[in-house]
């Protein structure tokens, strides 16, 4: 049975993971990490081509070069989302060689995963660390995995890799570009997905790194978001992806009149916050309150003709548009959502990439996160003290993952633009199920029926005073809420058994999930 | 008194410099790095200023901010060449706080550091590891310096850094543009030079990272050559260099006819061993004779409508013309020589940024260095055997740096076109001064009196064969020189004491520089 203390949000978190130790959330900012980055190996170019030539036939031939064998850790990466077909090939190889126990470490996994199950059943897989979204998560609620998941944030990701806290045997990267060499860019090619800022840590740390392509150019490919100097060998596919799953062609607004409000509200509380003036910078998602959002602040911004120095992405069409229109000097732009983030990320010096390192990583010297003057993040639940849920829903089942939402926290002004309740289940709760950002981050929540503003943003609190936005407690709209939906959210009934652990962007437990159902 | 062994070269090296163990070179590509690369110390965005801002006043306070103390070792870079005012600053405000026995670190030096002399003798700084143009050279040749000085190529200096053989306490990089988080960028501002990439190891691996920069731009500063989340502090200089000397206004091609013989004699040579075709790739370096040889292939190329895929810089308005009328797709470039390499660079998305990690470093997973078809570099001094030296003059003097020579050699095809005889000093010698590139990897001398190809080099022996240009053997050569200038060149009288050890591009010994004089 997993030793389970309570840490300092007040949740029982494990003290061991996977036969690792690990150290329990000490309050934001409060732990200080020890010793040196890891060092992957010292390589020889001895060892590899003089003509730089490192393409290999098949991912399993790769495999077995890169001494595949049991218990080790493979990693893969997101960005070709729900059409990504390399890590199924991938893991479609191991399970051919024969070997046992493999830790699967993806930046993020999709429906379009789902056969890892049967590999969890047959022994291939033991467990995945990292976001699970849909399927593999329900199965990991359910106390299927061998082993118990590790979810992390984007930045949180890039600190565990960095710090030795995982040690990646061999990283696989889907390139929807390379060149022999192993040089990569996701900006272009038939699969092209806009950037691989997710494979950034894989590239640098991995013991030995693949990059498998459907699209290689003669030297040099161009720019090279991944080093081939990092690359040990480049497997060439037919088809890394499954383009139209890749990205969508077009990203929607909401057209739910309460969501329009909602995103309404938000624009007009960064305004009268004082927020939207010359020269400052936002990031919102590509859901669709936060593209809302993003459409209300541009008219705001054309009106009064103020201009941001940057926007951050995840792109789409409407921060492109928005770069192209001269309201941003700069987009930064972690991944594209459309075709349009990929065409001005290609073609738009002022369409700049960024990587978890750059933006997320918390132990480094800073990052692009803190710097932002506001960030409109989503939440699956909020509790009266602001802490917020982004994994599980109120049933318990973790079908979400974490992507840069902790690390976002780090804003000057963090801002969850929520409904209420969603299918009569109230948002709002005395406690969230899964606790993965603490209140004190979350400065403001905007619902269909009011604006609640953290009692620590004083600050706030002040310059809103004379608002006519319906700033009100949290409580005052959560009881509201209770009344429309008939009472609070049930609590789910959860087992003992801990499924997963939630990571904080430190690499301490803030929070775990327990087994549900079987 | 130091021990000296015989390496693979029949050199003898010292086995310990400056008290840490140093190997003796034991033939190309023999030597096999173990462990990991070092980890520089792992940090905490909650140490960091939230808003980005990293300013200090001054280099003094962030001397101290860094903790500074007795002993340690400071880096710095060669990007204002002869105009750079930051390193000079450093260590008079080294100076000033009383430090003593400072290793300085540079990529290089030169004669505008001639002050350096004066901290030397106060015993600011112990010694110089870093290449040495001019006046510190013959400072250190004298026997002067009180530690061993050690030369690195680019690709050795970074190969040093990544395996933890020199650890910086401090870095300091010159940018002349940087925001306030640390992101720097050399190809703007008052001060451009170009690129930054001598510092990237540094960036990455120092214990301690300062940017000093004469022109702060609001964040975020791109393209960001050197990343702020590498960066502990910023500092503003109301000038880091002499624009007039870090750049040429123009470089220039040679005027000597001697010179422009062998320019042409090794542009034909290329063309007759068939590397001057459709997407082949070469590298000239920005002296006279090289920047002669590429306009000659240059025409070559206008005549048959040959395009290059990419060429190697240093770059100068020669290679952007090319770039610009299409006769290369590609120029990757390791540092700007004048200031349309400076534009290109900032404006031409063929104009390629590239480091000694991407380029140089022989303990990566390959390099672009053994990509390159053909190589034309310089050389003081070529022995019967291939073997050659770019540092010491044949009086024995340290007056060179290595620069990315060594690095080039493992290039397809490395010629050294260089004249027989300087100041009736004849250049081919039975025995070079000292020896820092192996005979086996040079391929081709090209002189005014003919051409020596390397006996190793068979096929080209065999496709030159029916040349009419003037192929004949270095002895023959050789010999014909020394009737010219009355006999083979003095041996220089050497000291016993070792001044300066010469690093091959694995991290081992493959010379020494001994004591000219006092």
């Amino acid at each position: 049975m997993t030793k389970l203390v309570n840490n300092a949000v007040g949740r029982l978190v494990p003290t061991e993971i996977n036969g690792q130790e690990a150290i329990p959330f000490q309050g934001v900012g409060k732990y200080r990490p020890e010793g040196r980055k890891y060092g992957a190996p010292i390589r020889s170019c001895a060892d590899y081509p003089a003509d730089g030539d490192k393409t290999v036939a098949t991912i399993k031939e790769a495999l077995v070069n890169a001494g595949l064998c049991d218990g080790m850790t493979i990693s893969t990466h997101h960005h070709l989302r729900n059409g990504d077909y390399v890590a199924n090939a991938v893991f479609a190889a191991a399970a051919e060689l024969g070997v046992k126990d493999l830790r699967w470490f993806p930046s993020a996994s999709f429906p379009c995963h789902t056969g890892m199950i049967d590999l969890m059943e047959s022994g291939v897989i033991h467990h995945i660390e990292g976001s699970m979204n849909g399927p593999l998560g329900d199965y990991c609620t359910r106390g299927k995995m061998k082993g118990m998941a590790v979810l992390r944030s984007h930045g949180g990701r890039y600190q565990a890799v960095q710090d030795g806290e995982v040690k990646i045997d061999i990283a696989v990267i889907a390139a929807p570009c390379a060149d022999s060499f192993g040089n990569a860019t996701g900006d272009r090619g038939p699969t092209a997905c806009g950037l691989l800022g997710f494979a950034l840590a894989d590239s640098e740390y991995a013991d030995h790194v693949i990059a498998v392509t459907d699209n290689l150019v003669p030297f040099p490919c161009v720019p090279w978001q991944i080093q081939g100097n990092n690359v040990d060998q480049v497997v060439v596919m037919d088809s890394i992806g499954d383009a139209g799953k890749i990205i969508s062609g077009t990203t929607k607004i909401t057209k739910s009149p309460d969501r329009l409000l909602i995103a309404e509200m938000t624009a007009r509380f960064c305004d009268e916050a004082g927020i939207v003036r010359d020269g400052f910078s936002f990031q919102a998602g590509a859901g669709g309150t936060a593209l809302s959002f993003a459409l209300f602040l541009r008219d705001m911004m054309r009106e009064r003709n103020i201009k941001a120095r940057f926007v951050r992405g995840g792109s789409t069409q409407y921060l492109v548009d928005m770069l192209e229109d001269g309201l941003t000097e700069y987009i930064l732009d972690g991944q594209t959502f459309d075709l349009e983030g990929v065409r001005s990320m290609r073609e738009n010096s002022g369409h700049l990439n960024t990587s978890p390192f750059t933006s997320y990583n918390w132990h480094g010297k800073g990052n692009f996160a803190s710097l932002l003057d506001v960030v409109v993040l989503g939440a699956t639940e909020v509790d009266v003290n602001f802490n917020a849920n982004v994994v599980t829903h109120s049933d318990g089942r973790l079908l979400h993952g974490i992507g840069g939402w902790q690390n976002c926290l780090a804003s000057k002004c963090t801002i969850l633009p929520i409904p209420s309740f969603r299918d009569r289940i109230p948002v709002l709760v005395d406690e969230v199920t899964t606790l993965c950002g603490p209140g004190e981050l979350i400065d403001v929540i905007v619902t269909e029926r009011g604006i609640a503003i953290n009692p620590l943003r004083r600050d706030l609190l002040e310059q809103l005073r004379c608002s006519s936005l319906p700033i009100r407690p949290i409580a005052e709209i959560k009881g509201e809420v209770e009344e429309i939906c008939g009472g609070a959210a049930d609590k789910p009934e959860l087992g003992d058994k801990v499924v997963a652990a939630i990571k904080w962007i430190d690499g301490t437990v803030i929070d775990c999930v327990r087994q549900v159902g079987s």
